[in-house]
């Protein structure tokens, strides 16, 4: 994911985020008070003595803290730094921005109040003992920028091991966008998910994870052909780790150039321009292009729609149609959990999202988002397969999708 | 410290406490965006692509998390539950909403941001490990409500290996306002701190830093006798800690009673009514009583000062003059050191607080602090020996103070 290919426009974009993020003042949130805490006695409200009865309380019941403190609105967007954005294992302290970006975005669009834990672990073990300790703190975890392999690990460990929601977002939350606006395309196209042929670029977190929501959604595991940098993951190969074994297929297709054959469905979470006019032109009519690669895709749209015009096409960025934004899922999948004070985030609930996604591009679209990104109309169709992250309606329905979803299958506790 | 005595208005202050805590919505602080996030393009600078180009002047220089980041302005208040308010080990949970409520005064005195961390650690050591691997999200730690001993290994241990301030508030905060109340008081009395007798009842976190910032500051260790559940802390005592062991002194005195005998100065950190007229009837001329158990005295002002008249005295009420209250300390401490970027909380830096604190009360006082108190005037002497906690001149005298120390022994990093 190298961003170098537009000097000038990269030189522009970082000075205005460098200063963004320096002035007037370092970094992009802040605490702020909810009490009144202006005189003498607010005081002793919030503090001693005042503060002793709320501690009884949830002493003698846990969930009061849900009553008495900020723990039932507040998530950890917690990393370990080891592959934060594109930049790779750059460390704890510098996935700092990435995490109250996150946080700036939990608030912004779902009014959850975050605190970005950057934790410099040793080992995975390190970091879920560290995670475990401090999730007294809070209502939800939200693990950002963890590399694949060990995020699965760490996650499942964390799921087992604690009773709030814990949600690797590059897993799922990409895997839920994806999903909503690949059955939108599909149903477009005229094809089904269960016959589709689908070939996916990258089994990093994301990759693996989209490939396991697809099926959970009835793709067919057969079809589903997954390419890593040593080509087609087939059961044949002897270098492949515990979960790209899961997803290994028994084929005879060995490069990208194989998988590419009659596809109907490309997703790409790897690198730029690794997709060419070739395997672009040797898919199956009507094929369905999500090059997530960013901000480089992994075949750009001009390009794309150059060699063939029966195309749906989405990307990670935001001056093309479709993009695919996890903006579009985290907020609201918590912003759901929460509010039923869900013990987890399960399948039930990343589906809800899905279809809550999905559907939502059916319906008239608001003027206020018809102008925020000056558009005459906004219909569901080839350029329109995926909500605007600023359309207002997200928040109401994809939360209460979840929330209905965390209810029906048993996890809500309020 | 039960707080039983007064059913009725306890049970006002739990009722309104609970309101407080609850509603509108639970909890006592939030977090907010202090950047643009209304359109994509803000978006786009405060998350991808944007936030690239600082994770990458941080990779390179740790030191730009500074400029980038929360970082700078961030401090843990952080708890394992294992002492909280005279509560006990009500275990990290439990502990939140002092823990929030110690973010409020953070927040509302010098406008320093706090995540409040609690903690469930199964021995200090596991406390110890996750503090320092969360450490590079904050700039600061602030320890509260840990148990004696083990808080004095803790604080050291992370001191030692982290590069921020660490402070445990519950020793050095209290600390350093009996000792600015301490050094008034005893001017006020004509007694010099070299020949004080010293009697300290309770060896806790509190009582134990007390009397090294005692020390440090003049006073003679062979006329400071401790007192703990047992009686005196001897040197011919065999049941004593490495800590208590350090502050025994040889003296053929056991009981409360024998220490007040001539006594100078009373600092009580212990339970309610412990100190009798008859204890207070044997001190010395001029004698001085912190009785700073809370709610309830170990003495209260109304019994003491119809022993005797020629006392100075302070509690930790806010309904008496001369209220001991950390709010003096912690919040101007940590303020001062982050704004010079301090790598620790030195001695020089603690007792250059003492002084701020000690010569403010010299000072006229504004008309706003008479008002916000009720009074006519304020001016030092037996009644205002330690400033109010609501004096807004507190924040700039105090953090001013802090941070000139910590240039002048080099602790200073900006």
């Amino acid at each position: 994911m190298s961003d170098d290919s537009r000097p000038d426009a990269d030189a522009d974009l970082n000075a205005a985020a460098l200063a963004y993020h320096e002035t007037p003042r370092p970094g992009k949130t802040g605490v702020e008070i909810t009490k009144p805490a202006a005189t003498q006695r607010d005081l002793s409200l919030a503090y001693t003595p005042g503060v002793a009865e709320p501690v009884r309380r949830i002493h003698a019941d846990a969930q009061a803290a849900y009553r008495y403190t900020n723990r039932g609105n507040l998530v950890a967007v917690i990393t370990d730094g080891t592959a934060v954005l594109g930049l790779g294992n750059v460390g704890a302290l510098a996935g700092k921005p990435v995490m109250e970006g996150k946080a700036v975005l939990f608030k912004r669009f779902a009014d959850i109040d975050v605190f970005d834990i950057e934790v410099d672990a040793e080992t995975p073990e390190a970091f879920i003992e560290t995670v475990v300790r401090i999730a007294p703190t809070f209502g939800g975890i939200n693990l950002e920028d963890l590399a694949a392999p060990h995020c699965f690990d760490v996650e499942q460990a964390l799921i087992e091991r604690l009773d709030i929601p814990v949600f690797h977002d590059d897993q799922h939350g990409t895997a839920i966008i994806i999903a909503a606006g690949l059955l939108n395309a599909l149903e477009l196209q005229g094809k089904a998910l269960a016959d589709a042929r689908i070939v996916v670029l990258g089994a990093g977190a994301a990759g693996i994870a989209s490939i396991k929501l697809l099926i959970e959604l009835g793709a067919d595991p057969q079809r589903i052909l997954t390419v890593d940098r040593r080509g087609v993951i087939h059961s044949g190969r002897d270098d492949l780790n515990r979960h790209k074994a899961e997803i290994a297929v028994e084929t005879d297709r060995r490069s990208l150039e194989d998988a590419f054959q009659d596809a109907d469905v490309f997703i790409g979470l790897s690198g730029p321009d690794l997709v060419t006019r070739a395997m672009l032109a040797a898919m199956a009519p009507r094929p369905i292009v999500f090059a997530l690669s960013n901000p480089v895709p992994e075949i750009r749209p001009e390009v794309a729609f150059e060699v063939r015009d029966d195309l749906i096409m989405a990307t990670g960025r935001s001056d093309y149609p479709n993009q695919v934004n996890n903006v579009l899922g985290f907020p609201f999948i918590f912003r759901g959990a929460l509010d039923v004070r869900a013990s987890r985030i399960n399948n039930a609930m990343c589906i809800a999202a899905v279809h809550a996604l999905k559907d939502l591009t059916r319906e008239p679209v608001p003027a206020s988002v018809l102008e925020a990104y000056g558009l005459d109309a906004l219909t569901r169709g080839p350029d329109y397969i995926i909500p605007k992250p600023l359309d207002p309606r997200l928040r109401d329905t994809v939360s209460a999708a979840v929330a209905k979803a965390a209810i029906a299958s048993g996890v809500a506790r309020a």
